[in-house]
């Protein structure tokens, strides 16, 4: 005797892969399908729709699989509304949460699909009924686990939960299909600078909001000039970046040198590897970045031109830093909520080579937003575009020219 | 006015990932399908079938589309013959000759479907017709472009061939499918090295023959013993390998270190840097690697187990090679020739720390091959599992650890 | 007219590449030297001795000359006393004061040499002065910028302050000073192994203290039962890691999984991708990695050994982190003075798989502590070592294997 | 009772740190030794000497130590003549042969000491003496192993041989000193490149020869117009490259595509994939790249330059190639013979993406030549500068980027 329920799955379900994998979720899980529709949108954007009944030999095996297709995009054709249970304590969620995908999700409550505001990977659903006499109606969004308050009715279990994979841009249709193939130093370079430039120039045409996430290495190899243009001319919206970038990028503004060195002229003045905690002091000294700035103690560089055109910038700590400077939020928890709010503005971000920030910022992004990401090592690249975007170009090169090149391109044109 | 075609797709369809594929690329070239038949085998081993009308505005978008489908394994539902045009010169191919993948392909002859033997990329298929009041009736087989002969009958076009990609082995069935989601080192090691043993000794348990790609680095990291031990206990068969791989191991045999280093006390004796090119010499004076084992002068190592074990092998040369010994074969299209033969005769490859010899390998292997990747580098690792091999596993490890665990595992039963 | 100084250098001299150096320094920067007394130490253990006359065109040619080679471990031949400033606030330096290296260091005082305590890079030296009615003579020791207090009397300029570069240990006399040529992974890891655990049995048998610094991939990588077993065995006194690395490991401890992949079968049970954040929110519900050892939540694993064998942890937060969990220390300066801690206490660190956390720790080591770094990614080895570091050992290879080659070596002495 | 012997250490002995390691060679070895003389140059281009008496308990000691000494630079202070044996047989060198360094090398004959032409490491040293009614002197040169004739004078043993390390350029002195500390991707971009155009330039209007050595990620990363820009404008005069370069520079001259990729659009035209096969049957058909270029079947890239610049190539085959091309030199040692006499006439070899190549070309070189090495992969990098060139760049970047930028540097004079 076998159980058996009906799916379905609907939207780019070949595009994304979502058709492929819940054939053959159902397959290794043991079960069998019956596909009853199956409506193929034949022009680029039109949608698809399969609706098939899955049968398995028991109630478990149903379930698991019922599962798996839910993770998969696939969902119920006669859903539920979703199970809530408050939290017991403050940052304790209650047992089986759901716990969240970075795509789009929707939540039923009372019969209405609420989509979940402000998405983000790992996170509890909160739903607020609404009611009490107030005029607003239900609603539903993310909550990282330390952020959760005892009573916040948190989304138990998938039933009544809905995720909207996003499909894979198709075809040779610009920079951001191209990186599906996989990561590789071995692509046109000028090339893929002209066509991230565009999609910089796109997203500010469109009135979008640019997030530059921007490692030391920038400052070293001689590209922070060509950052502080990007911030200058307004190609660059927003910065996040953690106390070592901002100190290599005040010490060129103080000394002309990173970590000691001359990024013109190569050479390393004497007493140049005292620079960098020299740089330190004397933004301390003064007060902060903002202060050191008015003080006209720094005159230029990125944290300069953030100060004068009003960018946000975010300067999150780590256990590597020296100093820090008083503009470094040191707690891991208040950074990561600096972060998101930065996240959540953000249209385009543009990762220059930092693994710890990108992933910080990545965690805290939607499917949908689009990135590029931008390192020499290859693994960085990989791990970073490895996290389900729908819309990523990942480049593999040196940011010494690439940003350089990317500014030259989106300033002067060329 | 628009133009029609009917084509099929047959067997693992889903899993191969054909399907995803076919529907997107008849969407990205701006034609239309219409699904006529589609049976999902709902079964791991079952095949699927798939036969739908293509339409196009006009013949050359048709023609397009087609070709496309045909590289992604779709046939048209009512086949041609193969064209067959003579080499008009040795090494010269007809002009829009078919050159291959490396899968499992078919060339339809007289109404037939002939098998195409000895499969290999980027190469020609030359047709026998039989005949000639000969016994043999027709066959297919490839051919490399410089050993085509004048009035060789080449397949032209695609019309007449057919390709069956391979299915990628489903969810989480041992190791040859753990690859799927990308190479990374951050993998449970002993689990991994536990499965690859298993799959040596079962390709041994069903007589299979297990071919050793391996590069100077697994005698540098003091690998050597181990894989001087998997020879001599029959879980290696044959090795394929450079002057450099064959001179390391010598030296260590005749000095105890490699590149003067000594392996086991990690102590540099004086003039151990002279080691390697002295080794050289004495093999040249001896005549060769087997003539040095019978005088006495080599009594272990991968190369002496090799020799007393009659376990072929190919050294290939390279412009890097000092010497270089009498048996290296310093032609490289003879060297491919050997590699060639070896390859065709490998149920299980594993390739170690090599990546030269390990793409020389890769390139005459068909997809249907099972291969081990070894290297610490994991973008040799990528590049290497990037060919559409069905049967894959990479790891990203240390091959001085790697190996010697491999031994223990299959010799010792740990 | 020219202006003279004399300096001093002794101790290893030669062997440190100290004299080297000094004499490049001098030419370099247009002065001229005359060697006065040159003694050299003849054996392996003797220390050297030159004097040398150094001549510049200026005083400001010969200050520049100076502040180089006391760089280099030089000394004037007629020291004055250091030069004491008092901080003018709270974490503000005096301008000008000297900027520790990690190196042992020596401060004049009252005619005396101080020796500086807890040596560490990028710090500032303060001097007490002892008397104030205390019996306490005089001494000296660092502080790092945001430890400052108002008041404190810092050392400012170099005068008076003496740097002891520690030689490079010689020849092939074991793994301390195998690496002088560089990192690479083709170095035999077995004998590697061998070594290295020689070297902690040797820390232990001296009444020393190991501290392993471990990333993630130590779990992923299937290594956490090695690692666990270190501990219980009393090989491993002390823990330095992050919040993912705990998470990991009591995932494996609750789950079997790590990241979802079972470590032992390589499969991914259903739900394995949420068992990382289920087991952040099961141990926030407990209190904590002890309270769940206590309650019997967590039964075994690396964090679990640590409790019940009373070895301390420190858990850095950073801006990656999900949850956090109840035992992470989430502010970064907090985070450093208990990195610090551990750091000082340490005669040997294993640093394994972790960049971030292996440079914290290694900011706070003076440069006569043992290291020992393990990476599959050679740019991490060599970036560790590149600290100037006297006793450190690195090697390019997979902590999936190491750790429990590591573990057989020393526990059942293979 | 021990024995004793006088060494001399004559030219940059501090800069090259000869006289760092031959004391230390004494002092591991348990020598003892007495500085008799020591006169230091003490400005940039003055010499040093030192002279000293060597003791040892025994004379196998003794000579132990002067082996290393010799190695290290230092030299007798009473030179003997060379011993010179003649080959047995062709190929076959006299036992104890001489294997060389990269250094500048003399060989004392006849009381005379003759300088050793075409210096190359790990070659033997064979001595012309003249006379034999012949005019000319007697000359000592390089011969490599498989180019050794019976009768050849081969010198063996080190006695009356002479090496003379290069100092290593001091300080911060341009690029060519700049990679002293190390590969590292951090470094100011920009300023490199200006200086490695700089050093091109400088080259040239000595009238010297620029040697490139490229590989295939040359073409893949859209340089391929750039460097046949640096042909085509004469910075680069001789081109070392495999037959996966000339393809790729072929298939994207006759295509537009490198692998099939269009590297301006990004776009892969359908049938893209088939284009590198079809590209080496074109130029088979055509017989050869020079008369592909003259029938206008190829109109541009690197290797239409060179042919119609008289820039001469060399094409080495590997076990890699497709095809081959008519053009390769399919034998290794032929092939390495023909890269040996580019390299003989470079003064500055820039290498390009590719370790193979890279690595045979500079296996050729003595250690005086000028070397420029970008690759994006740091190891590459370090290995290839880990060969004791006195005069050696390192560049860890893109050399997609790189190229274009230099050649705008050059020609463009930006």
């Amino acid at each position: 005797m076998t159980v058996a329920r009906t799916v379905e799955l609907e939207g780019h379900i070949i595009d994304s892969g979502m058709m492929q994998q819940c054939f053959g979720v159902v397959m290794d899980l043991g079960g069998d399908f019956d596909v009853e529709v199956f409506d193929v949108g034949t022009h680029k954007d039109a949608e698809s729709y399969c609706r098939m009944v899955v049968t398995a030999d028991d109630e478990d095996s149903l379930r698991e699989i019922l599962h798996e297709l839910h993770q998969h995009g696939a969902h119920l054709s006669d859903p539920p509304d979703a199970t809530l249970a408050p939290a017991p304590r403050d940052k304790v969620v209650p047992q089986g949460f759901y716990s969240t995908t970075n795509h789009p999700t929707k939540v039923r409550y009372d019969g209405e699909w609420l989509p979940v505001e402000n998405v983000e990977m790992d996170c509890a659903i909160v739903v607020e009924t609404g009611g009490d006499g107030s005029d607003d109606g239900p609603r539903a969004y993310t909550k990282v686990l330390n952020a959760i308050e005892e009573g916040d009715l948190v989304v138990t279990d998938e039933a009544g939960v809905r995720v909207d994979p996003p499909e894979r841009p198709r075809g040779s249709k610009g920079p951001f299909g191209f990186m599906q193939g996989g990561v590789s130093a071995e692509r046109p370079s000028a090339s893929l600078i002209r066509e991230i430039a565009e999609s910089v120039a796109e997203t500010k045409a469109e009135g979008g909001t640019v997030l530059a996430v921007a490692g030391p290495a920038v400052i070293h190899s001689g590209a922070g000039d060509a950052l502080a243009r990007l911030v200058r001319e307004g190609y660059v919206d927003m910065l996040s970046a953690g106390n070592g970038f901002a100190v290599h990028d005040l010490e060129r503004g103080q000394y002309g040198t990173s970590l000691g060195l001359d990024v013109e002229t190569l050479e390393s003045p004497r007493k140049g590897h005292k620079h960098h905690i020299y740089t330190i002091s004397e933004i301390i000294r003064a007060g902060g970045i903002e202060a050191a700035v008015e003080q006209g103690l720094v005159e230029d560089g990125v944290m300069y031109e953030c100060v004068v055109n009003d960018a946000p910038y975010v300067l999150a700590g780590s256990i590597r830093d020296d100093g820090p400077l008083p503009d470094t939020i040191t707690d891991a928890v208040e950074a990561q909520n600096a972060i998101r709010e930065q996240a959540r503005e953000a249209d385009l971000v543009i990762m220059l080579s930092t693994l710890l920030h990108s992933v910080a910022v990545g965690n805290c992004l939607p499917s949908t937003t689009r990135v590029v990401c931008v390192d020499i090592d290859p693994a960085t690249v990989t791990q970073l575009l490895d996290r389900g975007s729908a819309q990523a170009i990942g480049m593999v090169t040196d940011v010494g020219t690439f940003v350089p090149k990317l500014a030259e391109t989106l300033v002067d044109g060329e």
